[in-house]
């Protein structure tokens, strides 16, 4: 049995969509104990499930809500009530769709960050033409430094590794051209650092070719990785919705249209970012998932699958050691 | 008569696709007269076509090439001497889809800057739900400063203003969140220069909602609206690929599709950039357009349209007249 805390208040469809995403993924997940954490009004209807237990808190942080002041002033919240029960051990994973600056905050307030760790990122899968891809940094910080870029790379190529098995991933940094010395001052030394090390990098992609998936890690500053992560959601919906005004345009299209059904239906699973569960938050001391915040009760159940997964893998742990034998390594420390 | 002048040597397909671009531009356009740049076995073929003139040079700026190298040891390449054509008077527009680094660097060295203008910025025409929008700065620089982006807007809206009659155009920062003070350090002392200026300042806008098309502009550095600007066409790409994938697995989808085409050709037609010609670079002292690396003779002759109408308008000597104007007014004073 594997315990995850589930913050119940978090998300734009919150705690409705929550609580539909909870009860799938207990019928769904023999093994899943659920901790629901929010208010008791909400929680006492899913407490008639087996392998539930409820922690209630009527304090919630809206969306809106600056991390540091929430931190401060409500710190009984559902996100950093279920951060507490990582920290206790109580949970072995924590799964939040809410304000994700106040589950990065909180995490590195209330976890810690891993030994050698400067800044967290959040890892988050993106299909692409081939096997999908992860971006990281997807917008756990802004501003980053060089030398935390380098950094990302190491968690996300450890993380693939251990929890995909995915061996000596390819790594990539984004810039505007392929060659050496284009990009801005960020992507120039890091770009040094990455060269430098013993990583399979792959030297600088360019937005255009990220979905291509002939890398398997995309890095950049989270600022960046936001605004591409959400410009790619609203270019995918608005190019459906593109296509959608063409077609009703004429009673041919709408019947062609309805024979290819099939296709556009299972196109639109391969890139439904509900199919792939949360992103984690890697670099803090516990398994942390930050779903989207417009998760519905698929993208939950999903994300809670996920949480599964890192718990039974203990990723935090794994990825700690991993850290520290990279540094080791690279600094020719001989174990 | 508009005297335009057209680099042959630039981008990916030249210089027969750029040929091909001024061939169909000819034949197209009456009042254009064309002077072709490059290497004479290229441009003698075509110079029996009324209406053009050729200036001969064997010197071509690579891809590759570093801008300021460029300019040191290839002051004869193609770009170079149609920036010169500019500035002397010979011609009133130029059109290059070569190293645009390059165009860049050449336009402030060789023309100048508009009176009062910090940097020069691409912007670039995008498609959305609703009418196209002005993405700036889609890659002139990179790490720019607030005031820097405050410019941006500042061309961007004049530029709408003059050139396409939007009045009062709506102006968007592009950012990680709706809400003040979501962003890195550039947004937020950029955002405090927008909302104090006269501008119609919207506020940040999310990735997710740039293609809805409810702001006419949108403001960011040059290496996030490039990285933006590729990833949408890659992702443009990618969508259709794997749509055609679905499709492929099934008669039935097939039958479906070929039924439907009439609605993905005008669906592609609206979303292809080569529709949009080229991007002008705004605040150098001429009009240069810069033109996809990947153009064909359909995006070149598009390019050139737009470079006749920039011509016809004196789009450069407009822009200067209106940023002094917006300067005055900002610092209070009356003309």
């Amino acid at each position: 049995m594997f315990r995850i805390a589930l913050d119940l208040m978090g998300g734009d469809f919150a705690p409705q969509a929550i609580s539909a995403g909870a009860a799938l993924a207990l019928k769904s997940f023999p093994e899943l104990h659920l901790i629901l954490i929010g208010p008791q009004k909400f929680i006492q209807p899913l407490l008639s499930q087996p392998r539930t237990e409820g922690l209630f808190t009527e304090e919630v942080v809206l969306m809106d809500d600056s991390p540091g002041e929430a931190l401060k002033r409500k710190r009984k919240a559902s996100i950093f009530l279920g951060l507490d029960l990582l920290k206790s051990g109580e949970a072995q994973a924590f799964v939040s769709a809410g304000n994700s600056g106040a589950v990065v905050a909180g995490s590195i307030f209330i976890l810690g960050r891993l030994a050698g760790v400067r800044r967290p990122a959040i890892a988050t899968l993106l299909p692409t033409l081939k096997n999908p891809m992860v971006l990281i940094d997807a917008g756990a910080n802004v501003d980053s430094k060089p030398y935390d870029l380098y950094q990302f790379a190491v968690m996300a190529n450890l993380f693939l590794e251990t929890i995909w098995g995915r061996a000596n991933p390819k790594i990539a940094l984004l810039s505007i051209g392929e060659e050496i010395g284009k990009g801005n001052q960020l992507v120039k030394e890091t770009h040094k650092l990455l060269s430098a090390s013993s990583l399979n990098y792959y030297g600088n992609i360019e937005g255009r070719d990220i979905f291509k998936g002939d890398v398997d890690i995309v890095v950049c500053d989270g600022f960046i990785g936001n605004v591409c992560l959400k410009l790619s959601e609203g270019l995918a919906e608005t190019i459906m919705e593109m296509l959608k005004n063409e077609v009703k345009k004429s009673y041919l299209y709408l019947l062609g249209m309805s024979l290819a059904k099939g296709a556009f239906k299972s196109f639109k699973k391969k890139i439904d970012w509900r199919e792939y569960g949360g992103a984690p938050l890697l670099g803090v001391k516990g398994n942390v998932i930050i779903s989207h915040g417009k998760s519905d009760a698929l993208a939950i159940k999903n994300a809670i699958k996920q949480a599964l997964h890192f718990a039974k893998l203990d990723l935090a742990t794994q990825l700690e050691n991993a850290i520290i034998k990279h540094h080791l390594e690279e600094a020719g420390v001989e174990e």
